[in-house]
């Protein structure tokens, strides 16, 4: 095989797209035996008649899908009280994240985040060769608003804020996003993939402001990340512009049909979402009870500051020896936490078994 | 809502995004009770060992799925006879060739077509602010190599040609296909959609040229349209570029595990290839009866030049107020064809009454 032939052939990339690494095919860990706490899903079943749904699609297979998703777009505005042409749908709000990328970010544009947040952000920056401004969470409770509104995020194409947070798990009163909404004459995307476990949510701001699109997804509080179901809510002038930069029938007829059918049973959820509060805050309890300082959280997974003079990364090791997996980030102010995922109550029984075991030999070697 | 807070935001798109239309939240025509031949798909149920593979998947939908579709993508290589880093999947071929345009266009570059071709490209060029050239396809049994390496084609980024050709369902020598990849410095990106249902492919070529992509679905030869699931194959450099872009988690559990049941079933579709060429051959020489020149079809559809006289479009509204869809395209030297996909017996006795019918009204008409 000619190399200069493969020469010719990457030359015509795009700037962007030669300068990218070449992705390598990496393994990923298998699922089992290890108890998962890592990714943040919801490890129940569907409720039965949301899988009859998914059973029920499974027979059109062969047809293409619903042109532009429009009977789960619908279902979806008519469940948030907001019009069709107010929502996109997508194979999870990632998806729909790469398309408001695209859709403004041009080489040398800037975009802004609320750090710490959702790390797969800064790669999407990277593919639109686009700046990436991190506007710091200082205060738990509040949002750096007056840093949001001056340079250089001011100057940015767009501003994502998570709320709740991850990976903090922190939640700032809507009224805080609304009066960054107000003031800002940026889009403010807001990513509320975790809100169902919150007391509150931004979509009624849909009405009344035109530079916000909310994010949602069913991964974590509908317990279908593997389904890829995501949906924007904003202003039709966008959203429709969106829509028109997505690929043709994006979504298969499952995530369609489990959409609409997760849509249509809302109320199918109520005890998975109690079940998650409550475990949470038992597992809050205990770890604080071990010395770790937890972040109140308001999503499906806990921020746990490892104890005093301990590192984030040697418990995440020591957990995974025990087969527990459990989120790590290296980014500063979080080297010595770990994000710890709130799933059934036997995985979380496992999880504190082996917190509390990897404590007490810690503390046995330190006397 | 303010519409200066709405302008501001849409000034801060990319000039490609701020020019788009806003796609209209249009319905789709329903499936029922229409005869639907009009986008080549393949009207079985799946194997039931296939389905199967659904079901099992549809038990972990609360996990995400696979990282970078390795177990797909390892078992695609192993069908195809390539290795690993060989393959990209996807949720069918569009969303791989969305990812091909986007690597290599930028505003201003150009990208040929041999024309006629998929529609879906020209859409594709213009999200990248291409210039989209097309090559007409002017002998019916071999490519116009010599157009496709000089300017403009020659100038352009890459090149696609769709081998059998939609909407005409001729299919060249893979002897032609290596004579262009062969002289060309261009990527040439080959359409395989329908080769499943021609007589010869041009995968081998891949051990000899790094500068082809060949592109493949199982929404025509394996009834799987609804899943969506398509995959690239070509030089390691090239496919690793393009899934570094790609959308993390793009495919569902469910089209990773149906394309993996294929995989391992190709054989359990034999007697559904074996129909379609039956049928094929039967429409093709039903039509011809009726006065229909029929373009002889190696894909799962077939070209007909309705009889001399009348008009493509008017055929398509008539057949449909018979309840059977077919498609048209008003592209110059197609206004007097339809395309009609080949489907089970009884759609295609269906479509071949309402055909007579249609004729004999009109031939009693013209008396």
């Amino acid at each position: 095989m000619s190399d200069e032939r493969l020469q010719r052939v990457l030359s015509c990339l795009s700037p962007v797209a030669r300068q990218l690494d070449v992705l390598p095919s990496g393994r990923t860990a298998p699922d089992t035996p290890y108890v998962k706490l890592d990714t943040n899903e919801n490890p129940f079943a569907l409720p039965a008649i949301v899988m009859q749904g998914a059973l029920n699609a499974l027979e059109r297979q062969y047809l293409y899908p619903e042109n532009d998703n429009i009977s789960l777009r619908d279902a979806a505005a008519s469940a948030y009280g907001v019009t069709t042409d107010h929502v996109i749908a997508g194979n999870g709000s990632s998806e729909l994240l790469g398309l408001i990328y695209r859709a403004f970010l041009a080489p040398g544009d800037r975009v802004a985040m609320v750090s710490p947040g959702f790390s797969f952000n800064r790669k999407l920056a990277m593919l639109q060769a686009a700046d990436f401004v991190e506007v710091a969470l200082t205060d738990r409770h509040s949002l750096p608003i007056e840093q949001l509104l001056s340079s250089p995020a001011a100057d940015t194409k767009f501003i994502l804020v998570a709320n709740p947070n991850n990976p903090t798990g922190l939640f700032v009163p809507v009224a805080d996003i609304e009066r960054l909404v107000a003031q800002s004459d940026r889009l403010i995307v807001l990513d509320e993939a975790y809100v169902d476990f919150a007391p509150d949510n931004g979509l009624r701001l849909l009405n009344r402001y035109s530079n916000l699109l909310v994010l949602r997804t069913f991964s974590k509080s509908y317990a279908a990340a593997g389904i890829r179901v995501g949906f924007g809510f904003g202003h039709p002038e966008l959203i429709g512009r969106l829509r028109n930069i997505q690929n043709v029938f994006n979504m298969n007829v499952i995530g369609q049909a489990v959409g609409i059918s997760i849509l249509a049973h809302r109320a199918a959820y109520e005890d998975n979402h109690r079940h998650i509060r409550h475990e949470r805050q038992r597992v809050t309890a205990e770890l604080s009870q071990l010395g770790f300082s937890v972040t109140p959280s308001h999503a499906n997974f806990v921020l746990a500051r490892v104890p005093e003079g301990q590192d984030g990364r040697w418990w995440q090791a020591a957990l995974e020896k025990r087969k527990i997996l459990v989120a790590f980030f290296p980014d500063r102010g979080l080297e010595n936490c770990i994000r710890v995922s709130i799933g059934t109550k036997s995985q979380m029984d496992a999880f504190l078994v082996a917190a509390s075991d990897i404590s007490t030999r810690l503390e046995t070697r330190h006397c």
